[in-house]
């Protein structure tokens, strides 16, 4: 008995040991620490891409389902993630991984990120983040500065207000986008007397005082996936997410949205809010942002600009033009974990109107009291972390020359990638660049000129046989560990209705040279040379010839 | 021309340095990042409380709102962070801060920290986090384990099925508890013949299809407030957020809660979920969890367990009998930045049925594809880091044994302070302690005496004036940097239907001695001394002799 309570003291006094600091450098912890630290560089360094074996294969290392009974080393835990997980890893910091919205980090963010984590802060309310509280309210009020223009007296008014805040901080942008679209509900439904508003009386209720049977988004077909998050969650419903088509260079069609909106006044459905896109995700295209303002403003809906990605296009100077009419909206979306090179986890909200957030106030007995400074009352979170200095980090330490030269860089790399594409005779240009994302596909020279002559019919089953070998090419080229692009599917001029799977390139890192995109177009120009894309090529090729054939044929009859 | 051009290159090499990683542990970077490791220490080791200046002064250096122009010194920053930053924000991790549900991190959790941010992963899909995707799929298996109890079958079958997922991981509680809501709606409202189910159609068609006139949600009155959010939210309306009073030990009182679902009946309003509390963030109590299942079982609506805060009792043979029934829910939340003590921002839901999240699926053209293991199809969030390492290193460095030794010391050391503040005369345990939190107040005990025999009338200005006494105390003893409690408002015994000001103590930190335990309560008996404190006491003593005139003159009537 005495024993096992001997062993229990013990234990205790190993637990109490990881909750507490080293004391000196040279403990042992420290030592894991530092060797810790020292083996990321490593992997950083010497990795492009980490070790590629199948998620099947990882998989067998990751399937106990029951919890450790007895405690581990540290030093053995350590070996584990070095081995299992550092090793196994993506490598979205590679020059050469131009697939997703990663890029290398500025080095400063990780000690940063460590103090951030030792800190522990929670901003949902003063008492557990004081300095971090003004702090975050200080960087929302640079965003939504850099977005909205407002002079010092009025940021002075409310940068620190405690009634209400400028915008909120989030995990990320669908978080801010359902926040855009939840203060907007709330707003066009606010309380009234003979009303209690929708966040008390619920959104069925809503609609039968205000005597529409439905509520509609609109936004292009390019609008990222959150909105229809957002539209379910909302209890909008999916179906009132309207999605607009774009004209040839991926922007909303305005005579198109024109009259989505004049359906929707059939249906006695009431447009809750226009969605402009500021980059969107698969094509980097802006929407004419000015335009869908006097829209909005015609329609009395709430205008919303989803400019997660290309918010930031805003620091440069020869380029924010691309964005004009930003500042008219009512509530904008920017991600600091894209284009401000914050890790992941940071996103952001703005409003025009400092005291829109009112409309998803909430208090509780023990935080959040009315009145107070605590930033959770205007938040859809809840506890959150401290992330706000990293973006204040960012933002000081490179200074907005510094995005702007980032920017600018990611702007010109896509124009010349663009450049590169279109001088290899079997890629086809999807998307021209607007901003630093650009999409194409293999379409081998001949088979480009056979698809202008094609019927509709023979451009269908050309265009299947063509995605397959470009799905082949995005598997292969990731799975072979050393570049990556990704892929989703566009409608392309060539493609009439349908879409096609395209190639997509995201070009934000700012380590990615012309030599790393030469090399990338290079393996897919080997990759094609396999077999099984060989195989469906010779497939296309016979196609083509029908079409050779058929417009000889029509030529002949015109004759 | 030619010079400017120089300048831009040399800010361009600049900042590629930035981003690219120290080569040798000797560099500039290395070394500031150390200097950074090691004063992080200093502070953890060397303050217990940080520095007390008042918001107001603070936030003086935070009240810029232009982005500076020009980059900063990573050096100059680091200063900056050290002594604006640091040395002012709150240390939710001293022994002392036993006001908040924050503690002590295990010092293993830095290193790994900074892993993770260096990884950068994002979890929204396969190809940007490859292993953490399998990791994260085991994570949710072994909390859906720990709460479920399925066994090997099961989890072989459903861990790492590409078509479902056990649970969600989320930036917190919130977003947890917002998850479980939406995923009981859509639920409720599914596809059918006749019916393209709420994702599709939204709530307002979905009631009329249902023939119902809305939906409630019923929890006790010490329901977490991120409840009211999701009824917002959701579109269901605050006020059909159906709070149920509690029974004396502040869970929820049965009789009342069937009394209000037939009021609901009545109103043609349809319980969407019955939400059972285990451990309130004020009182720690845990509903009677087996009743609640009974219930809803009869109601044939969702039971959802909030265990954000007592969730990981259930490591513990002795305790974890407080939660019975807890596998009877159709889902649990789970914080991991609370009990397993993870840095900020990791919040799970977990699901009895494997199929359920399902009914909140969606898909992109260029992530998310059906049948890919991709978690985002399944999360409210999007791009999410890779926490859910944190949460496996702590299960297996601590171990289930080492969570078991944590989570009763907190609740013997609960019991312990109870005890310690039943022998001070002037302090009333208003909330006796079941797992690990307790609420008392200020009143000495001649007031206690007085309270019992007082009238209505004169208990609510006795309770009026210690409301402020209390708040006082609360804000000195915060102001004054030693120690820190934190308040809400409960109905107590002697209260009637009021509420009062009470403090409220977290016991979560294993490094809260009962040697510290003993020093808030002197500190708070040394504050209570101040003059504004014995002027608001004097008049108590005031009312209390009121009452014992009043209980002499009813005597007197009476004899």
């Amino acid at each position: 008995m005495l024993k096992n309570r001997e062993v229990a003291r013990a234990t205790l006094e190993n637990l109490y040991r990881i909750f507490t600091i080293p004391e000196a450098p040279d403990s042992t912890l420290g030592e894991i620490d530092r060797a810790i630290t020292r083996d990321v560089a490593g992997f950083l360094q010497t990795h492009i891409v980490a070790l590629e074996r199948s998620l099947e294969e990882i998989e067998g290392d990751f399937s106990t389902s029951t919890i450790p009974e007895e405690p581990t080393f540290v030093s053995e835990y350590t070996e584990f993630v070095k081995q299992k997980l550092v090793a196994q890893s993506v490598h979205t910091a590679a020059p050469g991984f131009i697939g997703h919205m990663t890029s290398a980090l500025p080095y400063f963010m990780l000690p940063l990120s460590r103090i951030m984590t030792a800190l522990n802060q929670n901003l949902v309310k003063v008492e557990t983040s004081k300095v971090f509280t003004p702090l975050e309210r200080q960087v929302l009020a640079m965003l939504h500065r850099l977005v909205y223009l407002g002079d010092e007296a009025f940021y002075g008014r409310w940068i620190h207000n405690s009634q209400h805040a400028l915008g909120a901080f989030c995990s990320g942008g669908t978080i801010a986008n359902v926040t855009a679209l939840w203060v907007a509900r709330n707003r066009l439904f606010a309380p009234s007397e003979t009303f209690n508003g929708i966040a008390r009386e619920g959104l069925a209720r809503s609609l039968k005082h205000l005597g529409c049977d439905g509520l509609a988004v609109l936004v292009s077909r390019r609008g990222h996936y959150s909105l229809g998050k957002a539209a379910d969650l909302l209890g909008i419903g999916r179906d009132n997410l309207v999605t607009v088509e774009t004209d040839e260079h991926n922007r909303i069609d305005l005579p198109q949205l024109r009259d989505a909106c004049r359906r929707l006044g059939d249906e006695n459905i009431r447009p809750l809010a226009l969605v402009g896109i500021a980059g969107t995700t698969e094509t980097g295209s802006v929407d004419p942002l000015d335009e869908l303002a006097d829209l909005a403003g015609e329609l009395g809906c709430h205008y919303h600009v989803d400019a997660a990605w290309g918010g930031p296009t805003l620091f440069s100077e020869r380029n924010r033009h691309l964005l004009d009419g930003i500042a008219r909206a009512d509530s904008v979306t920017l991600d600091a974990h894209k284009q401000l090179y914050v890790p992941m986890g940071a996103g952001m909200v703005v409003f025009r109107d400092p005291t829109a957030l009112s409309a998803i106030e909430h208090h509780a007995a023990y935080i959040l009291r009315r009145g107070s400074k605590d930033l959770g009352s205007h938040t859809l979170e809840g506890s959150r972390p401290g992330k706000a200095l990293l973006v204040h980090a960012g933002l000081s330490i490179i200074g907005r020359k510094g995005y702007e030269l980032l920017i600018d860089l990611g702007i010109e790399r896509a124009r010349s990638f663009a450049a590169m594409i279109r001088r290899q005779p079997d890629f086809e240009l999807t998307s021209e660049p607007q901003l630093n994302i650009l999409t194409y596909r293999y379409c081998p020279a001949t088979v480009q000129q056979a698809l202008q002559r094609a019927s509709a019919e023979q451009r269908r089953q050309i265009n299947l046989l063509l995605d397959q070998v470009n799905q082949l090419l995005q598997k292969d080229q990731r799975e072979a560990g050393k570049t990556f692009v990704s892929r989703t599917r566009l409608r392309i001029p060539l493609s009439g209705a349908e879409q096609v799977t395209v190639l997509r390139v995201v070009l934000a890192n700012p380590l990615t040279t012309d030599a790393i995109l030469q090399s990338v177009l290079e393996e897919q120009c080997t990759i094609v040379l396999q077999q099984d894309i060989q195989a469906l090529l010779q497939q296309v090729e016979l196609l083509c010839a029908g079409v050779a054939d058929l417009s000889v044929q029509l030529k002949t009859k015109a004759s």
